[in-house]
């Protein structure tokens, strides 16, 4: 089943059930996806409709939790290189996760609004809502609570990171309120769900050209339902939880990858981009997110359908 | 005005107002505190009732967002000074802050369940409710966006807190859900609140015994407006935003304090009692909690008239 959330008069707005083409949505029984996830669950109602994702909100408009991995570890080592710190060993088998802001996600058409001089970047992920999860939670109990996959864009202002990291508090400043793809799937109703990764290329364009195209069933060190696991270890985890994967990244030949022009996956953020710049020519040439740059974030299945829909932001400045 | 949340049929519970000295609720126009705070606001209904604190749920029981800084500076420098971690100069100006749990407060008397493995330590903060805050919002816009204060018991765990701390990303497993006081106050009814800080003893008891009598309005390096300004720098904060001072601490003469048992103002966490005894002594003595022990946390007016009700809580094992 797919679901979307369309604007209504609230900040929750209006939950939807679409159809598999992504062309109509049909009205159901529960009046937001939250309460829905609180244990009300849904039935599908009357009132089928034309489906237009610029009326989407993120499936959760506003989340009571949004704890986001690093689970593609190839990616923090690059990052990591990229700002001339060292990845701990400790990296690839303890994951690395943050408190996320959740109180006001960006719909994912919004425009991206900040201070070009904040180092803006995007993060294209995969991301899932869980149900209630059990502190202590074994990971076969995390695996049966995802309820929902959805894609992100996790918007972060990288010239605002290392200062925020060298305070070892997180990311606060750092990392805006994020967007999510206009429509969530359960994992029955996705083929490339293996019950812990999503397999597929989540597409990433950059004003209109291909940027990225990782897999994100491939280099995932750590799997959702260890990702949750960990989460859960001292705590529940309230119905409505949102689990990030962290920026999809793949390896090519164990090295970092190449740009998509000469030949390779690409990247999901910018700054990896500028890392293996540096590497190849001595510095970074891509610059970060500028006003009215474009990027989009989606997925298709193999027939070229959307799955999930189209993030698609326009930078604007503050 | 007075409000609290008592158990109801949802994880939102209902709302009610209560008489200033907390022996009776009366009903409200809003079901729950977070929809008044989405802008219906609320009208006192019908139905007044004995009030008991025992029935209540936190003030918002969950939040879409808690943010809690560190404003007493001194408690930051006992607590790096107890890990052997020397505190940047920079903490003195540029707060430090952290995007904690909050999809599940505690209820102010329920168990702190947990591992005494992970040595489970109290901390007892004064923290805000905010209306809708802009991105980029002024000090004085801050100000006025508060709308509610109360007491927090944050609960930490403390054997788990320096792993965190290496990777950066903040605290995750580290801070499970916190408390809060059952009774919230708006400003106008604080004697104490100032504009910017709320000035009278944050009163904790260990096992029945005065642990910690530290002035809420002394030492606080940063009010909450300068935090919920720094929060809201790069992002707009959405109405029922949460946050939090930080373990409230005072100096003694310019030092570390004394235990109340000492003549001092006593502490308002484990942590930095055990930090001093290592300064005394040479080595902690008191150990952080254990199955039984019990922690309230309260605050009185000039007449001994509790002002937000009691945090009172006992530890279990996991």
């Amino acid at each position: 089943m797919k679901i979307a959330t369309i604007k209504g008069e609230g900040a929750d707005g209006v939950l939807g059930v679409v159809s598999d083409d992504l062309t109509s949505i049909q009205s159901c029984s529960a009046a937001t996806l939250q309460v829905a996830l609180d244990g009300t669950g849904f039935e599908l109602g009357e009132g089928q409709q034309a489906f237009d994702q610029a009326e989407c909100l993120s499936p959760l408009p506003r989340a009571y939790q949004f704890l986001d991995g690093s689970a593609y570890v190839n990616h923090v080592e690059l990052v990591r290189r990229a700002r001339g710190a060292k990845m701990p060993d400790s990296f690839w088998t303890d994951p690395l996760m943050y408190q996320g802001c959740s109180d006001s996600f960006l719909n994912p058409s919004d425009d991206i609004v900040g201070d070009p001089a904040w180092g803006i970047d995007f993060e294209a992920e995969v991301a899932v809502i869980t149900g209630h999860v059990r502190m202590g939670a074994s990971r076969d109990e995390a695996a049966a609570a995802i309820k929902l996959v959805m894609l992100c864009n996790d918007i972060s202002l990288r010239n605002l990171i290392p200062g925020e990291l060298a305070k070892g508090f997180g990311f606060v400043q750092s990392k805006p309120p994020c967007a999510f793809s206009p429509v969530a799937v359960t994992p029955d109703a996705l083929p490339g769900w293996d019950g812990g990764k999503l397999h597929g290329v989540v597409k990433v364009d950059l004003n209109g050209q291909p940027f990225g195209r990782s897999d994100a069933g491939v280099d995932m060190t750590f799997d959702f339902p260890t990702l949750i696991a960990h989460a859960a270890k001292t705590r529940p985890l309230a119905a409505g939880t949102i689990i990030g994967s962290g920026t999809v990244s793949n390896k090519l030949d164990g090295g970092p990858g190449k740009p998509v022009d000469q030949g390779g996956a690409g990247y999901s953020c910018i700054a990896e981009q500028r890392m293996v710049e540096t590497i190849l020519d001595g510095a970074p040439k891509t610059p970060f997110l500028q006003p009215g740059d474009h990027v989009k974030i989606w997925m298709e299945d193999d027939t070229g359908q959307s799955i999930f829909g189209e993030i698609s932001q326009t930078v604007r400045a503050l």
